[in-house]
């Protein structure tokens, strides 16, 4: 098993960027993953009141996929998620769809004992581990960690955990894989913009789909749902892009009609929020959820 | 226990519509619901291509709870819905979330059997009933049916089903309850804008708890969840509603601080759309679903 530690970070997934790993389809990696400040919150007084020096959500990685070659996917199926035993939750003033009642700054420094977070002395609960950044470098221009696209990236979406087959699409030659941003838990929305941020180890096995074309990403979870994604900065186009790329998976795999598909979509997939901390100026994440085994 | 059949419906929530029926606090009544064409809708060449002479949704009511006065809130607990044994789902041309691609008018009738959904020979799903409207007369102009707000009325909530205790403002003597619009099946987002749509008798008691002052509908669901509700034509400000009455009756009843409450809802608090088929010129519905047991 491969094995690469955060000393191995990128600010943008991006096809200038060295591969730090190169690996074969089929093969497992161990990646450590910074919090999304890279580190630098360690008390209740360390607010997140400036910019962190480099951006924020760091992505180990790259790692270069041998034979990966633009057309093709990659299946990133994550097998473990180790949370350090703290990170932190944050308010930004003036920051999150309750901006106008975020007047002030707050850093909380969370701990986990046997995977319960301690908030404190009155709440505990247990942590929903997953992973908000994944992508590989888009054809063009690097994007930032924070941004999430049609290369994956910071899709902060809770269906990205242990178990869940990722699928993304190549769009350079080893297709350059990064993940980073853990969460000990986010609940959909992640509405002030900062999830219960810690670091982690993340173990995933990456298998090469060849010649599967795909727009966007799109996951197969451990209980055999479907889920396909969307961004965009406008809610309404966000909330499209996922469904339309639903009821085009369920016309392409089972030859429906798409009224059909439209039709079914409408009375079984769940449509939600990833993301939406800053709607209209930062791309909104969405998903939708549908489970296939009704179709045979 | 009292029965309304479904002769009694009416397409708005107005306190102008005299009572079918009055009931005590805490009795149990069961009503026959219409299907949100109010039955017109019989086969496949049935298409909904033009408008129902009165409005889509019909509720069943109003019922007159009495004792019931402005500033209560009823507590209706869910505790049966049995469905017809077929219904429709339908596309409209030109509308939902994939207005763009809905070129033709398409109606599809679904029979049920042991609570298995026929939708042809290849695609069987098990029903999930729910409630789409449910409300109380608002204190000012009466709403159409179609239209959800602080009374309740069309929120296509998947949340308000067998089990749910579902918290609705008192705005006129009596509270005027109705409940229609039954579906056997809605995916969230509800993104054709016509769900699963089928007649149904849902049996619930009412619950009248004085002096129970609050602005919009909650939910308590069986699994002991909190459900807080929003909606508003612009996405952003429907999700935005439902998070700040979640982190508002996490202040309330727990005495946290704002900033307590946000991080707790970012990290734990799941906001998701109910019904997005028309944004921006139809009110979005959303909800945020939380698990309050993690405060002691």
């Amino acid at each position: 098993m491969h094995r690469l530690t955060r000393d191995h970070i990128v600010y943008s997934l991006d096809k200038a960027h060295p591969p730090v790993l190169t690996i074969d389809p089929g093969e497992t990696v161990c990646l450590e993953t910074y919090d999304a400040r890279t580190g630098t919150i360690q008390s209740d007084a360390d607010l997140l009141d400036h910019p962190h020096p480099k951006g924020a959500n760091p992505a180990t990685g790259p790692i270069f996929v041998r034979g990966a070659a633009p057309g093709d996917s990659l299946a990133v199926t994550i097998l473990k998620i180790d949370l350090a035993d703290r990170g932190f939750l944050a308010i930004k003033k003036g920051v999150g769809l309750l901006a106008h009642r975020a007047d002030r700054y707050a850093t909380k420094m969370i701990a986990i004992r046997d995977g319960i977070a301690h908030f404190n002395d009155r709440i505990r609960f247990p942590v929903r581990p997953m992973i908000g950044v994944i992508g590989t470098a888009p054809a063009g221009a690097g994007l930032h960690t924070g941004h999430p696209g049609p290369h994956g990236g910071n899709m902060d979406n809770n269906e990205i955990k242990v178990g869940a087959r990722v699928h993304l699409p190549v769009a350079v030659p080893g297709a350059l894989l990064g993940i980073g941003d853990v969460h000990a838990s986010m609940g959909d929305g992640e509405i002030s913009m900062i999830g219960f941020e810690i670091c982690a180890e993340v173990t995933a096995r990456v298998d090469l789909l060849r010649g599967e074309t795909i727009p966007r990403p799109w996951i197969e979870t451990a209980d055999g749902r479907w889920v396909t994604t969307g961004d965009d900065p406008d809610p309404e186009a966000a909330m499209r892009i996922a469904c339309d790329e639903m009821v085009t998976l369920l016309q392409r795999r089972f030859g429906l009609s798409f009224e059909d598909a439209y039709m079914l979509v409408t009375a079984r997939g769940d449509l939600t929020i990833c993301q939406a901390c800053q709607p209209g100026s930062f791309p909104v994440t969405t998903r939708v959820s549908f489970d296939p085994t009704c179709v045979t």
